[in-house]
């Protein structure tokens, strides 16, 4: 027997304050209990997957970054230094950090630090090749990836977690978001390449280049073959996401959706396993241009507009804090009946 | 020696992320460090006290709850049922319910319920006169509210407060923070007088008229004696929350500022102690109308924006997870340094 809509507001309305009277953090509690089926939601304990690659396409020039600046992160996070794990840490979320195809391994085993984050080395191939120029993954490359996003999920499930966050470190990454958002959500090159985390007006003309021809390719593709397409301007870590968040779905977990590498994967969730935004909360409106049109396309409305544009799952990480006031309110807060109140006046 | 914008912002652009890309956390960082004049902000302990009255315009129909709602909500706050209760278990903040002035004192001493939620009973008098006849508070009545205010400041810092929020509760007083808001921050009527938490058009029609009434001869005052004009129209609640906040910027605390009436008592604050706003973050903009011009007046630029209007310290309470966030950044991430990152080329 589901839980409506109606069912979901009629018991938020009768709580002790006026309907309506905590705005977005109503949508908020409404959105979780419609995905997890309850007015008695839980958003603990929580898991921050964080799944890294390379990107051939950095060699074009789309980013400031050098590509070494991924393991130098990986390295950072590891440690508990990066803005992910501080913040994962600060919210009490497990992370899992998941190399699905960096350049070089830099983690030997085990991690560094003690900084209770998991480092897993599961790397498809060595990066990506450049977009650009050929595609950037094969179909069995994907495949691969998609598996170790889904093996993930189904750990997370196995572990517990109520609530998955999905987090990419990748230099370059933010170029296939926008030809994912280009091939999948229709959103127009205008709109669909952005500065991502770095780009200068140097390369965010060689990344505009980049997406244009590559996209090109893939709609070409696409007729025939839409995995090869997706995989010919994907990135290992956003097909990972991508099969991350679809096992999540299957496995009835709460999804925490990030910014624009996230919600491309997400995408190609939906396009693999259609259902899955129905998993999703949008955590942000990132200030990365494609974005919005990822969004509508995933018909999900975010709840935070901070200009952020980090990735990392930083975006979702911030949210959590207010995904768990929202469970709180729903189940902790008395009802207007209880205590006798009703308005003087209907309106 | 004072910390300046210049160092705090240098100390964000060397943490493990490209310089801004964290947005508004970056900025909740950066007025968190200029308050507290370091690189290694504290938000814990924090309490957020509940200043309660009652309202004589409530009898001139300008809501569509009774006032007996207040005293209810007192009950349920003490019980910790009330959406600021749930919030501030939720986030670990202290809370102290102050009744200054509700028509009856509904709670004999101790408070029942094991919430941990402090109630002290210091009500000047029973509620307010009719500001849409007569002045609300007289002038003696505004200083022993003021007084109060002070008094749990104080108490705040002997305690070990870090931070300090103010809530309020008061059916009707979204009233008088419509008249302080066009007395001391000139926002005219149109947009001065909203819905608050409960009118309908009926009473949205007699707010305005008593509004429109109590400032005329509040401004008439205003020559001669500005604290016999504000006590005119304000609400021994909001008065209670003026004094709270002045002597909290005089010990060196940081303030949460929440909604549309916490922020018109931020403006009695702020006339009768300038320099007040300077310890104030705002947490976010109300759909109340009159917030915008308030905070503008105040020189606050609001950082939820989620249509908010429940008041009780309900908006500062959901900001303060993400000011946990922002503290933890500036004082756990790693530098760029330290990692030998820099950008292949500078835009």
């Amino acid at each position: 027997m589901a839980l409506s809509s109606g069912e979901i507001w009629n018991h938020l309305n009768g709580l002790t304050k006026p309907p309506g009277s905590l705005g977005r953090l109503e949508d908020l509690a409404a959105r979780l209990c419609e995905i997890q089926q309850t007015l008695s939601p839980q958003t603990s304990p929580r898991r921050l997957v964080i799944f890294a690659g390379d990107h051939g396409v950095a060699s074009s020039g789309v980013t400031v970054w050098p590509s070494s600046v991924t393991n130098l992160m990986l390295l950072n996070m590891c440690q508990g230094g990066a803005a992910s794990t501080v913040l994962a840490r600060q919210s009490r979320t497990d992370v899992v950090l998941v190399n699905v195809g960096t350049n070089e391994d830099p983690i030997t085993n085990p991690p560094p630090g003690s900084s209770g984050i998991r480092y897993r080395s599961r790397r498809v191939c060595k990066g990506t090749r450049n977009l650009a120029i050929e595609p950037a993954l094969t179909v069995d490359e994907f495949r691969q990836a998609w598996t170790i996003g889904t093996d993930e999920a189904r750990s997370a499930a196995v572990d517990g977690m109520k609530v998955v966050l999905a987090g990419e470190m990748g230099i370059g990454n933010t170029t296939p978001a926008s030809c994912l958002a280009m091939l999948l959500a229709q959103v127009p090159l205008e709109t669909a390449v952005g500065r991502g985390a770095g780009a200068n007006e140097t390369s965010l003309h060689a990344k505009r280049n980049a997406v244009e021809q590559s996209v090109a390719r893939a709609r070409t593709l696409w007729a025939t073959d839409p995995v090869a397409a997706m995989a010919a301007v994907a990135g290992l870590e956003i097909v990972a996401i991508a099969g991350f968040f679809a096992e999540a779905h299957r496995q009835g977990l709460t999804i925490l959706l990030d910014g624009a590498v996230a919600s491309a994967a997400a995408l190609i969730a939906e396009f693999q396993s259609p259902g899955v935004s129905r998993s999703l909360i949008a955590a942000h409106q990132s200030t990365e241009p494609a974005h919005r049109g990822v969004l509508e396309k995933l018909k999900l409305t975010p709840f935070l507009d901070w200009n952020l544009r980090l990735g990392e799952g930083t975006g979702a990480l911030l949210l959590l804090p207010l995904l768990d006031a929202a469970a709180a309110l729903v189940s902790q807060m008395a009802t207007l009946e209880s205590f006798g109140i009703s308005p003087r006046v209907t309106s």
